[in-house]
């Protein structure tokens, strides 16, 4: 991929409703995104909503693959280049393969230019190559896999344009969508960039809430968040009476719902531990009892208590016991929450959907969200609720704590 | 709701990357789905990325409260009225309870203007009223639940003002979320609407093409396909070996899987049943035979073959059999797809996400297309490939088809 | 498919841990499930846990067709039938099909009875042919297409036999699974079975229960269930703020988050509506005094209202507002919830996971109860929680609940 | 949780359709799953389908507390003491706290023994205490916070009985659940039992099969699976035309669909890559040529080739290109993968549903197999599919081959 390396400009104009139509928005991320610079030489916007508006841009980027690539966007968006020469060709190297700067096509209707003249491609479909007839001056769209050695292919990216389809306005039930929680993006990296942003927001001495369900412990990850309250991570934590309930279970019995945390089997006297371990933190009168009194020695809840950072526990109807130290009152517990926040500036909501949206309805939209869940739907719907500054992972509690811990050890 | 008849305006302002942050489109957007009209009074664009926008607008509504909604919304994104004045205020009627035109706050920073001095507002949190205390010249947040009886409660949106948080660049793993696939919105109007365009599609002459996955037939829904096919409502088919073996199978022996679709039972002779049926029809040698000779008397298939209608049927791995009219080269399958999709202009792709995403290979983005699956992930997949137009839902094959069939019938 | 009418008989037996592998319950199943008889000729249980139990049975059913499919799935799970014959053959009719009534395999090793001598068949996979050698003893599998004319296919279910593979311990982490909530099975017959049931409940003076939550009213649900309480089919009902709260909306403005109920749009002045309704609520001072001042005037609540049904109203952290009816102590609201119950027979819980699991963890295990969310996650997490006698379904409250008021009308 | 240490015995009876509710082998499970003996002492089998059994057991574990959980394990599912006294109470210690070994209700209808009389237990509800007032010769369930100091409260498992439901059969609509695909159990135990597993088979001479999506390309997790290959853990590997073709992209230009694989961001040149990446192997002719010719240098086919292990790659309709190597007719994909399965003895199939259910369709059900996706809903199609030995996994390929990584190292 040698890449010539003299900066390289080419002039692109737009035309229509490229405001509400969000085309110039996307022009400008486009070349951002892809690494390239951008001038508006000119620009004309439509006064009302039917008048269309018209703008001319300078594109430039490091080298000239680098514009290429940009200019293809561009053109999908409906960009054409100023200025256009005819298209440029290359022989197919072989049966079934293509010339390597092959253009590949979008599912928009194309034109090619031909001595001057645009001439429709015929055929649209998207990921396919451009066959050039010169001497009949056609063109045809043809699956790589087609295309027979020696025949004329589109190469480049000049002399080609494309028509876009006008975006359907926001009141038509067809419309364009771009969904924002992918379960395939490297998650690594992401919680790499969580972990950097948690030291910045330390270093500049704001506050951590971590927002915590009971999978956490269910799934064996328990323990990384009793270490990063013990590491100083968390500065405010709020969750309910399962997830403290499921950490005292955990910490006496070693059982979490009656499951074995170290063999994954259901453990003798397990099923009704999480009953036992509610009753006797109900019996020695509160968490904080419990560890002073040395009944309770481990834990996300023991760690909390010992590093005296606030802890709000919310109560909700299915709640088994509960706890002595659960706020049955929903309003109140919204008072404490909302009491809780102040200086927080990042909010990790892991595996709680009850206590996550009830969060997210206290905290102002400058603070950055984090939104871990297994399940696709819960992230969806945690981080689309307007708020700014999401990132919402599909992924398991333990996985990911385990990789937070990790990349805030690494610092 | 009583409105004031007359039609309202109001001026406002933009500043700032208004353009590559997409507040301007965002705006317009909003004027126009809420009813009102603008006029682009002043534009003026930054010529490099690092350079500012600003704009002016006058924005209309056909009532002022239809204007005061706008306005809102617009604040939201970062507009400022032109000329305001001091906020209003009226009193809490009862503890607990707000004035009727109370303003509910954003989760962003919020000023609001008092003896003509812009004042931030304590506590930033959504759905909230403002307390406004003129005397000590402050303004505070506070929850419905908490407004006490007489205290001076922020009405209207004149004198207040938002300070929206800029957009992160797509560069950041922190970014705003938007998910187009919503299970929660009725779908019986969505359904509607897709009738409707159907039958405007046919009447000018454009074809509907069915890309059909075998849940179709588990559901119980082969019928409506078939009617739908009978009453000459699709005019292409696709699918696989599985739809087409589960559709005779269900012919044959009234089974889906072995499954009884009468009575949702696992039926005598039941789990070989779809082995069985493909047997059969291997040995009269095809689905137009199967028809011919009386086996095939009814479904989807029969339909089809009735009718008359193109039915690329194509092969993959996991099949059982195959039927003889299976193309079990997936590049020939390609070749017969793409020569069958000439002049389709909507596809309604169910319960499949193979064929589906092979369909979506081949169209044209012009192609109006409806993914329909129960399961959200898929839906996503479909609509999520860049493809423009698309209406995704997240339900039953069955419930989707019989209400698709009754508002076919409707019309 | 026409059957012989004379009723057969067979004889199998069974060795091994056909308890603690649950073998014999499932034999017992199969049998009954498909139609047929049995009677225990002859057992004798293992007394330890490593001693090996036999049983004979002699099974029987009205035709020997249905017998022949009975006796496959037996021998499936390790049954043999006693005084086997060798196994019969038929001619493949044409290259790439099957005699009609040929032996489809499973994916367990199996063997052939060949001049009195038990044959391993060469090659274990599923759904395909037997082709037998006589002359050299062998017999192989072979795929449907893969088999030429006239070769020997083994038919029937004489002179065959399956090994099957012992059960793995629950211990262990590999296991057989079977999942219970299925997406594709025809829901209609599921939900009239449901009105049937109902109606039967009340006939014998039984009560039924209606868990609701807010995607009820988003989905356009809401006039369904008002019809259902309006007609006498809900004795009690619970939910949270929001579903009564989003009814309110749709009572008064028309929408239910802001978007237009009638037309999937925003609506004008749309987005703080809750809150508007919620406050309006509060203004008159509770959902009874709004129903008798008028400013109720339909949906969910004011039908529910009218009728004097008991509505627990329990709150949960994530409530605006919320309304004066909402109980904001949990346990509290556990109490209402738990008097409620009394005399409920099956409980309708529908989109909403919080009341749904609360409700369960209140109600004795003989309540029949049904789960339903578009979400297979709620609905497993519901119908798993060691409850019998529940039904989960995976589709949308709007269809569920439509299907459900045309079941009980139909009655 | 001190123990006596003497071995502990009870004989327990059992009656009614015990085999064909299945209640003897839950008994049997559930004594061996919490570590205790059984002996059948007596047995009686009903011979007809309505003929009641009945059973008596001797019981015995290593500890009177564990024998204690069996028993009330056992009670829930209808067994009964023989030889039962009065039920034991101890005193509530203060309000809302139990005494420590408490009897924790299920929802099932409940008995007491109180002066040698059965007196049913007042309210049926799971998890709550049971309150015995001697003097009146009631019991009622209490819930723990509802319980006052001083309150007799029934403490361990004698004189208490349990009435079971009788399980519906399964032709009705209503039944009794159990999933078994969990997203909440500890997966890092899962992962180890995994490859604990997989060095037991590569001990005895056994293969392995990896069943490969091109998620594992997109997530990041190329390089773990490449890793497994040259450390010789795979000794066939099956996927598709994406995969391989993303591997490639993956290897010549570090991106993955054109998201850069480092950096997680939109790459320059990015989005046709995967195009590029097909041709320049369609080029010089096949993936063995790619890895000769030094174009290929790293990834999971580059290790496959170096390691001369056999790689299927099993062509369908939504291919791209497709490489040279991928074999388009689907049944000759399939005699392929049938032939590279022999001596296979277990099943990686990772974020594939096409490949591995057409996988799972060829493998004996000795076959162990594991499958691992991010959505539920494959997981579940995958593993319950009457397979045998199958470990659902609900999570990211990038994780789970990270783990399995890792502790394939640790051996």
């Amino acid at each position: 991929m040698a890449k010539s390396s003299k900066p390289a400009t080419e002039e692109i104009e737009l035309r229509g409703h490229i405001i509400d139509s969000w085309v110039l928005p996307r022009v400008f991320d486009a070349v951002m995104d892809l690494g390239g610079e951008f001038e508006v030489l000119e620009i004309q916007v439509g006064k009302r909503k039917h008048e269309e508006s018209h703008a001319r841009l300078r594109v430039s980027a490091p080298t000239s693959a680098q514009l290429g690539e940009i200019v293809v966007q561009l053109q999908e968006l409906g960009a054409e280049v100023v200025g256009q020469k005819d298209v440029d060709t290359a022989p197919a190297p072989r049966d079934g393969a293509l010339p390597s700067d092959f253009y590949s096509t979008s599912n928009l209707p194309t034109e090619v230019r031909l001595s001057g003249r645009w001439v429709p491609v015929e055929g649209t479909e998207m990921d396919v190559a451009i066959v050039v007839d010169r001497a009949s001056g056609r063109a045809v769209t043809r699956p790589m896999v087609d295309v027979r050695k020696g025949e004329s292919i589109a190469v480049g990216y000049g002399g080609i344009r494309v028509l876009p389809i006008p975006r359907a306005r926001g009141s038509e039930v067809f419309s364009f969508m771009n969904s924002a929680v992918s379960s395939e993006k490297p998650k690594k990296l992401v919680i790499h960039e969580i972990a950097r942003e948690l030291r910045e927001i330390h270093a500049r001495g704001g506050k951590i809430l971590f927002v915590a369900g009971p999978a956490i412990v269910h799934s064996g990850a328990g323990s990384h968040l009793a270490g990063m309250i013990r590491e100083g991570h968390v500065d405010v934590l709020f969750g309910g009476n399962a997830i403290a309930a499921h950490d005292v279970e955990s910490a006496l019995f070693g059982t979490s719902l009656g499951v074995n945390l170290e063999n994954g089997l259901p453990a003798e006297g397990g099923h009704r531990n999480h009953m036992r371990a509610i009753n006797a933190v109900r019996t020695v009168g509160s968490l904080g009892k419990a560890v002073e009194t040395g009944l309770l020695k481990k834990g996300i809840v023991y760690e909390a208590v010992r590093k005296g950072i606030p802890m709000v526990l919310a109560g909700s109807i299915r709640d088994d016991g509960p706890l002595p130290d659960v706020i049955t009152d929903v309003l109140d517990a919204q008072r404490e929450m909302r009491a809780a926040i102040a200086g927080v500036e990042m909010a990790l909501m892991v595996c709680t959907m009850l206590h996550s949206i009830a969060t997210g309805n206290l905290l102002p939209a400058a603070v950055k969200t984090v939104a871990v869940d297994i399940n696709p739907a819960v992230v969806t719907k945690l981080a689309d609720r307007g708020s700014w500054q999401t990132v919402g992972l599909v992924t398991d509690a333990e996985l990911f704590l385990r990789e937070l811990t990790l990349a805030l050890e690494e610092s």
